[in-house]
């Protein structure tokens, strides 16, 4: 698309446009009189995807999140549909890779202007589920980590796919929502067919729901796996210290007593007292071993 | 509006007005035959978005937190809508800035009354997703805090957050219920283009419902985070208790025991015995050291 | 009402009778077919709100719980209603007080059997948005005393609150149902406007639910900010016990150390050797202190 | 019932009969064209309640679990229902119990074939409500036993009660959902009256599933504060450790220093300074103990 | 079916065909307009059941996992149909099972093309109830290990269980979802009886997915369980080192008192002072133990 130019498509007699932000404001200031949609553009304000039915448009706006970043927007365009003019509006970045989807998937050989939107979105989520397959490949990977026991500092990473998985489930259900949306309440515009195409859209997104809602189940069973692990350890832990304290403690007793400088202690002066003493010392440290191996402490 | 006066719009041959509550029950004393609702406005005991639909009226409250402190009312106004007439009733604080509201909005240009009361309700939460973007800002703020581990007591933060959101959640159901009750029960005053305005109002609640169930999750993930971060920690505190205690206890036992009184101890008397102890028990230290190292454990 | 005689209302050529199970079981013996009914009453087995609704007649019951102590009951009544009759059955002890209640709010003068029971139902939860309320205030305390952490034995206040709660939520399930099956399922029986009625009841209880929902999830977060605490607290714990062990174990063993019998220890024997010794204790335990203050230990 | 004789009830014109799998077979061995039925009678299989309905013929299985252990089953029925034969398939061990409850409750003088259905059904749960008060009766007091802090081997208990509560809850999901799939997807079969049943037996199954999930939940907070209990119970342990470890190992450092061997030690030899030392000692640990208690850690 | 031939039923007029991927790729290359089904077959791309229906036919996938270990494939096969046409297409290896399965069950002797669809499906799931008690005697198993307490290495067994299930329970989903698509969307392609083939099918596949989520829910409870053992194990060593501390501490400190050098200790130089320090230790021990066993910590 060159400069100032805007991309006119014309879909069995109506139009699609697709234009930038300031050639929208230009050349329709009056096109849209619900206010808010008009406020979006102007702050170009996107932030999610939906669909506002009225009696005689739909107007609305479409995000796609960078599936591996979903912080991040890959795309985000505002739409205005009536029944013989459909108008996308991105800004001067994206708009061309728009244009090449566009042609790519031969979206402008639709026979309506619903399709035309039913087709450029469906384009926009159609490698998806490969994109979510490598989050379960990924926590795949965390949870063997973890489960290996080899190392507890896989939280982080765990943690960083969780709060993705919220995002992006948060995006599929605004998807599932647009379609659904446009299925049920746009019988007014859309012929039958139209709206089993919108339907199609729907029953996708929220297929793509389902498996991240599955993602995420399956992250929250890996971090809960992760915090009984935490506690197996502590356990672990806390029993060495019981050992320790308790094979030291009576020893050390032991020695305690024997360095009292009482006058009249007889066990002090007899000759073989010692060794005697050593003997019991290696008796007590043998039993208590023993009783630990037995409890399966040590 | 001047004291003791109050805003009347002329609506298509209809009538919107704006009062007080005095005004109201001086005005309109046998207006609405349903008693709760009277009651409500004698008691200032508005606390909920909501419309009771009868056969021949409509009557409600709209109540408006402030976002940002949402224990705290922004507005709350009680309604009475009938086929010729829609009756706004304010506490005197706020009606000014409602009136100031309603010219700047342009909203007395409309052509029907429900469509004043939807653009009235839309206006009052025009700017929400701005400000409750900031709570996903502070969310984030919070979470970087924790996981770098500076700093654990974040926690009050987020249990305030956390607090507030319950509440905005709360709110925004009602909004929505508030919306989809007039679309789905009031065919009989509606016109089809005025319901598809309480729709689109509906599906706007409920949208930033499901923004404000993604900041809850959101900040119930990073509840989560802290928790195990203050589990890890324990797990550390422990881990240093149990090294020390490891090494210092057998030292302690050695010491002790050459601190007996025994008169036949041989090694107390060979002249070296000193200094192959001190070799033995920094054979020790190093030993548990390595060993603790490889653990990972120090 | 005196001993014996039952109350009798004239509602627009039908009847609306107010009696005790004694006076229902005399005069009524084959009114209603439904077998589980007449079991109810007669075992006083009220357990629930409930409509039965059958082609000629509906059936059910009505409990409103005490709700500052919703395990007791307030009012338990059964009722009868077909096309020209309503039955209300309370037992003795609470007969008299219904009796007022409808004639306080002048239920008598209603223009239909179906609103009669409207305008019961919804006198028994008027001031329910008032108590719960109450709810709302105490478990704000409960929060305030546990965030300040003056006094952790609040857990059984909230432990209580939330069995109330928890019991309340049922409850208002329960009348939203009551009140959802007769809109929906009763078109036979009542007139439009009569349905109204019962869809406000509905949508009354329905946020009534919702609140009491809102006030359980609070409750939560308080339980959940409540185990942080005991958690942090038991964190605290640990490290003062890792700090006072880390700090005189190895004290502890120096002293020791000095404490054996040897014949060649060189160091006993040099005059400044205790004073020395002094200077490195106190050297140590000066570094430990400043090291755990760094860390924030202590 | 006699060996080998089958009940036959006659219904308006239309048959029911109670058959054991043996009859059956041998009766009506081409009956039904849905495979999987056929299969379960063979198999003994049946494990849930369920309704398949087909154009010409109903067939299902009632599977009833004694209340009280609810992995055991206390009736399991499979049914074949068309235009005028109804069919029962019990096995021969409780076929006469059925037989028993069809005459007590008079069952065989309905008007209609699924009404013999619903009341053979509905007689089937009509104790359950005092059935499943006993569980709450039986969690008060496991409630009450934790609380007071006597016992926490309460644990054994609530799991038990859980694991039932669990089983019975999957039980009245599954009748709801046959009430709801025979009152919704069966009008070519039933007459409205008919319907109407099959609804006050779906909402009755509905109240027991919401009672059992009050239940649940119930169980649920009890176990959260057993969970609390053993929080803080180890708490306190970590602070009896504490503070032992805190008043000894200071005492325990000074007399291991003046256990010292320094030949230059000139407190040994003040002859005061052993009684000073006593009265440092005692000084330190009434301290000790007015902080810890000052504390409140003991 | 031989090498390059592909298996051919004729159904009443119309043609249901078994094709393996080369097969329908170079007999039908435009058959099915909708893009993605074409792209999911030439990349071998199946991965989970589903239905896109269009006004003039339907295509999808349907993926039978192994039960006894959900990760791997059992089946995954495409489907075309239109009004006249069914087309099944498998990849080799699979497609002679296929074909076993559709003869055993004589599936090709049905009356319509979305019934051999339907008995298809219902084949391939007809011993999922039995393989499911599997995971059910399963999990009883490891509840029982865990509540004997003697191994808490159950765990690992238990996380396997938990992740399966959560794999069966998003199949059964789409199972579920895939028959009510059918159910609901297509009453312009399926006569009525056709459409309730495909209820019952849904409804089994809810029944399937109720059983699972109880299964999940069970195997929760376990793990809660498990949670609740691990702190009780901790609780337990927490008192052991605890006892231990406090009986040795007290002891240890008497004997490091006498242990010390003063000249003037007067105790030292009494005769029976030693013996009597004995009984005084011996008490002191006795005490503790009488004072713990009563606390019932030891
Ligand atoms: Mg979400
Ligand atoms: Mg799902
Ligand atoms: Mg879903
Ligand atoms: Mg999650
Ligand atoms: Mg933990
Ligand atoms: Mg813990
Ligand atoms: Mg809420
Ligand atoms: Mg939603
Ligand atoms: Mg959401
Ligand atoms: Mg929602
Ligand atoms: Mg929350
Ligand atoms: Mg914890
Ligand atoms: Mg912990
Ligand atoms: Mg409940
Ligand atoms: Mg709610
Ligand atoms: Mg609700
Ligand atoms: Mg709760
Ligand atoms: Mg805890
Ligand atoms: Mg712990
Ligand atoms: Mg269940
Ligand atoms: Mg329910
Ligand atoms: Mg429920
Ligand atoms: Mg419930
Ligand atoms: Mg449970
Ligand atoms: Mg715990
Ligand atoms: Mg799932
Ligand atoms: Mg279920
Ligand atoms: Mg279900
Ligand atoms: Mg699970
Ligand atoms: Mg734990
Ligand atoms: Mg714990």
């Amino acid at each position: 698309m060159k400069e100032g130019e805007s991309m006119v498509y014309s879909i069995q007699n109506n139009t699609a446009e697709l234009l930038t932000t300031e050639q929208y404001l230009t050349k329709y200031p009056f096109l849209c009189p619900y206010q808010p949609f008009v406020d979006t553009i102007k702050n170009h304000g996107i932030n999610s995807c939906k669909a506002d039915i009225f009696s005689d448009f739909i107007c609305g706006t479409l995000l796609i999140p960078d599936k591996r970043n979903p912080a991040e927007k890959e795309f985000c365009l505002s739409y205005y549909l009536s029944k013989d003019l459909l108008v996308l509006i991105e800004d001067k970045k994206h708009i061309n890779n728009l244009e090449t989807i566009i042609e790519q998937r031969k979206i402008m050989n639709v026979s309506s202007l619903p399709q035309f939107l039913f087709l450029l979105a469906e384009s926009l989520i159609k490698d998806d589920m490969v994109r979510l397959q490598d989050y379960e490949t990924h926590l795949a990977e965390i949870e063997d980590v973890i489960l290996s026991g080899k190392d507890l500092n896989m939280n982080h990473s765990l943690i960083d796919v969780r709060r993705k998985l919220l995002r992006i489930n948060a995006y599929y259900q605004q998807l599932s929502d647009f379609g659904s949306e446009l299925e049920e309440n746009a019988s007014d515009f859309f012929s039958p067919a139209d709206i089993q195409h919108f339907s199609v859209l729907s029953n996708r997104a929220e297929r793509l729901l389902n498996y991240t809602q599955f993602l995420r189940e399956y992250a929250l069973q890996i971090r809960e796996m992760y915090q009984s692990q935490v506690d197996i350890k502590q356990n672990e832990t806390m029993k060495i210290l019981t050992v320790v304290t308790t094979i030291f403690f009576p020893l050390s007793l032991i020695t305690g007593w024997y360095g009292m400088n009482f006058r009249n202690m007889p066990e002090l002066r007899f000759p073989y007292s010692y060794f005697i003493l050593i003997g019991i010392c290696l008796i007590m440290v043998i039993a208590e071993i023993w009783f630990y191996k037995k409890k399966k402490w040590i």
